[in-house]
């Protein structure tokens, strides 16, 4: 591409080089899009976000960093549009309108970074042109697309036959049973526990032979464990992040202390990439890293010192100042600022210290994974997806939204971040359905497979600890089924739109503004989202509620579904409307002149005929 | 009152004395109205809520107990509706279709309680017959309805004329600023600091000529310190709580190491009803009762605890379960269930372990404080409200819905948590506006302004650490200084509603599903509220929305307002409409028949004209 280089202020913007900033005013009504996986709205205007890959479950409104760096947003006006990919590995902020509400002020620790000023008519041209400089978006296999069931806490290979017969026994479609952490050995990566899954390949081919994919997590941390073959090979190949001084580099995570693999390293990188054959050779077609910011729940040099801070204070009776100070320094202890700074990659001979290009990180590791599965079986499609991310990641895999809550905010958050993912690229990606934390409810797990639905990723995931919630498990199992039936009979229409907007360096999520570019209503509307080319949804994202308002910005047909064979049909005009749903009813609308196609039920992404579709018109 | 005694199952439920239950089947499309101040909608369908208050500063969706316990619900399946008040101090589970949808189940620790089954042919009746069993509801003096300001932070004397100095530059109606922690001395409650306030009588009596009242924050926990003319008292009455061997019950709160007056004890409630006069007898004349659930920061009991296990951790290294462990320690420290069981309450000669009324001691504050005033100065007006509470407090002071957050959905769960309040009886209550915890933003700031200026507790507070929030700190002062103008001119409307629900035992703040009871859409609307007989309200609470959808049970009149002078008008059909609502505007909907009464616009409650009254009529 032919890209032309200027230096000094990027178009609109003032930059200080003292304060490390650069800035632009915002016009009223601005919308500013992007950032990836986020909290907060699809316009990203009043908060200040921090792109610095964190491990924190408390997605709320109030935090400013999440799991991803998705450095690139676009300023519309409603006259023109502009957007900025800010190619840095390091720490940014993003003041937008937060301390000044007309202004935005992007601020950097180390300010070496490429700024992208991407010009274009509208914003899919702009999103087409970030695609051609960060690359093609990563394209699972179809039988991705169906949908998994997930939960912290399936300990053994007798655990996920229990799951896979509660689903068959009901008949509700599945392709994939996902594994926690709990299959391996100790925590350790690249291990199984021999006595709870004593043999792993005949697990997976009995699986496989049931149409089931089954799909492991796969951690970064290498526990340090003298005779444990992946320790032994990252230490001689010296493949693990060092300290200052030359010594490993070691942290708490699962598996107890770890050394982490460098991925900003070839060599490690390689060796990495070729561990996952310990999975692929078993069979294995389907993977999630997780753990990958990289997580640290805590460094022995960092709990020495909060141990002599306790010590310190245990000496004569506490006060109420010395409590807090006791609080902070737990508070302290895992995902801890110094801690990232206590270690150094090899970027093939360049020394840098972790914090300075923190975000790429988990970019390699899912880097590391897609480049061993090329290398060792160029023909295989494999499913893979991360926690962590940074854009151009897009590339190699897809992105879960990381450990939410069993909140209803936070499927209105997972509505709201899809868009913002699919700007960046991350178009295979989609939430824990049902909430991971906390504890779910029926009426909210199922408000969640109705949006899910249309999420290309679609996985029911929980926690250890908190209700169960395998779709079997709920007292309206006929209508989960139902709903699970109406996602396979629409997954021609959402693998073939996929797969068009993987190709064309186009969204298949879109915010309705992107579409209607002269209603100045869509720029507002943040729960109503455009799914491929042919159709929109309105989820139902509140309790107790069985309606909601939506706007057409034209004349669409409605589709109220129950089930891929159970719904009814309405012409709706252009405007405002206020539409029932009961709890177990899906709102589609078919677009004037577009199609909706619909498969023949099935229980299996391989047995879904895409040929012999039934097509739904407006 | 004359109400019928029976013993046995109480109407609709079924008991059981061994599983300590009674559960009742509830109608597709039933809600369950109530339960006060709580998470989630004004439709408690759905989740697991629990009373037991706490002081957990996270009103999370996945919470099951905040400040308050206000143990009444009412089921209205459409046809009939009956409310149940449950009379019991101690720990109540409330199942309200959370472990199984169609099902509600009330669990009790202790299954002692009286249960009044509350009948009546719609929902005003039953809040009716509640309040005429649990009293009528407190009414504050007027200027209590005026705007106040507060944080956690203002130091000295000087910092308060600071704030009003702020104000009353950009002319800014305030009426009040409040006093927290920080003005005692040593947190040490019924002190000043002296160096910082050396005349509280004078400095009281500057404000009020002014027009200014000052209100200082009173926590129940008296610091342990000899000398200290409370404590001294206390030890002498005998006023303090007991633990079982009779030795004063000790833990940590802001003054380090205090006792807890035992309010359930007649002659401790006199005794700290009468500290007050530290105060009233300086001119101040409102009061905010805080940490009374009690807050309890940690005993030296349970401290030694955690202590022993984080010595036991460190022997070895530590290894991941072990981690959790650690965590869980630190986690368990403050608000421990077991700290509540170290105390005892002497009930005029009947000793109860406190977790057995743990829900009435807030209560029994606000009840000492509001004896206090009366008994002192009978013809006296005094503001007072509280942050825990428990049903029936609502006869002695009102409420604040405690430490929120600077988010949007706290705006939203605000809105919803009105109403609620109402159906018990706290009328006077109100949010943290702006949000306690967390940093706000301007538009938050001004969202939420546009909401609790229809709240008759009105004020702006905000926690040490956050950003600062008083009004005149904004970029569009101006938009603020015409939002507080038009609440003042509200006022006399706000006050008299206020007093005709309070005389007539009624709500101010009301669901749409109480007033139009054969509309079934207004069932399920919890984002408007009527506000007194002559208006409904529809706030915008989401960020970067210049509109919303509005629904009308009838032809009303809409007001744009701006300001108090500033607004426009249109008749609206019944019906569904979007209507815009730029970020200074607020909607305002007066129903047929009625009219909304304004007075002049005055920058101290005192100066408002009621008399002169313009009336804005549909």
């Amino acid at each position: 591409m032919d890209i032309p280089v200027t230096s000094g202020d990027p178009a609109g913007f003032s930059v200080s080089t003292d304060q490390k900033t650069m800035s632009t005013e915002l016009k009223p009504g601005a919308v500013v899009y992007g950032l990836g996986e986020t909290v907060r709205g699809i316009n990203k205007r009043g908060w200040l976000y921090r792109s610095f890959n964190s491990d924190d479950p408390h997605h709320e409104e109030g935090k400013h960093s999440l799991y991803a760096s998705q450095n690139f947003i676009m300023i519309d006006d409603g006259d023109s549009c502009c957007g900025y990919f800010i190619d840095h590995p390091g720490t940014i902020e993003w003041d937008i309108g937060y301390t000044d509400p007309d202004m935005l002020t992007i601020t950097f620790i180390d300010m070496d970074a490429y700024v992208y000023v991407i010009t274009g008519d509208e914003p899919y041209a702009i999103i087409k042109s970030l695609r051609e400089l960060t690359g093609p978006s990563y394209i699972p296999p179809k039988w991705a697309f169906g949908y998994g069931q997930s939960r912290w806490g399936y300990k053994t290979a007798d655990d996920i036959r229990e799951v896979l017969k509660g689903y068959d026994e009901l008949e509700i479609p599945i392709d994939t049973i996902y594994m926690d952490i709990d299959y391996m050995k100790d925590f350790k990566v690249f291990t199984t526990d021999p006595e709870r899954f004593p043999d792993l390949k005949g697990f997976v081919s009995e699986m496989k032979e049931q149409g089931i994919h089954v799909a492991p997590n796969t951690d970064p941390g290498v526990k340090i464990q003298p005779g444990y073959d992946v320790y032994e090979e990252g230490v001689e190949g010296g493949y693990f992040c060092k300290k200052e001084d030359g010594s490993l580099f070691a942290a708490a995570v699962w598996p107890g202390m770890v050394h982490f693999p460098d991925f900003l390293n070839s060599e490690a990188r390689k060796w990495f990439g070729d561990k996952y054959r310990y999975m692929t050779d078993a069979g294995v077609d389907g993977f999630w890293n997780d753990m990958n910011e990289p997580a640290l729940f805590y460094t022995n040099e960092h709990l020495s010192e909060v141990y002599a801070g306790i010590d310190e204070l245990r000496q004569g009776e506490m006060d109420i100042w010395g409590f807090f100070k006791f609080k902070e320094l737990m508070d302290s202890i895992d995902n801890n600022p110094e801690d990232y700074r206590r270690f150094y990659h090899d970027l093939d001979g360049v020394k840098v210290r972790h914090d300075k290009v923190h975000n790429l990180y988990s970019f390699n590791m899912t880097r590391a994974a897609s480049e061993g599965f090329k290398r060792n079986d160029p023909d295989k499609e494999y499913m893979l997806f991360s926690r962590a991310s940074f854009i151009g990641a897009h590339r190699y895999g897809g992105v879960w939204t990381g450990d939410n809550m069993s909140w209803w905010s936070h499927l209105l958050l997972n509505i709201k971040q899809m868009p913002s993912l699919n700007m960046t690229g991350f178009l295979f990606s989609g939430a824990d359905t049902g909430g991971f934390g906390a504890d779910t409810t029926e009426d909210l797990m199922m408000r969640w497979v109705e949006f899910s639905m249309f999420t290309p990723l679609f996985r029911n995931h929980s926690a250890l600890g908190t209700r169960e919630q395998e779709l079997y498990r709920f007292k309206r199992t006929d209508d989960f089924k139902h709903l699970i039936e109406l996602r396979y009979a629409l997954i021609p229409y959402i693998y073939t739109e996929f797969v068009k907007a993987a190709d064309d360096g186009g969204m298949f999520i879109k915010p309705l503004a992107f579409e209607y570019r002269s209603d100045a209503r869509c720029r507002e509307i943040e729960d109503q989202l455009l799914i491929g080319d042919s159709i929109m949804i309105a989820p139902v994202y509140e309790q107790n509620s069985n309606g909601r308002y939506i706007y057409l910005p034209e004349r669409m047909k409605m589709l109220r579904f129950r089930g891929a064979e159970d719904y009814d049909e309405e012409m709706l005009d252009a405007g405002d409307h206020y539409v029932k749903a009961a709890l177990n009813e899906v709102l589609v609308f078919v677009r004037p002149g577009k199609s909706l196609p619909m498969a023949r039920v099935a229980r299996r992404v391989r047995d879904i005929n895409f040929d012999n579709l039934k097509n739904i018109s407006c």
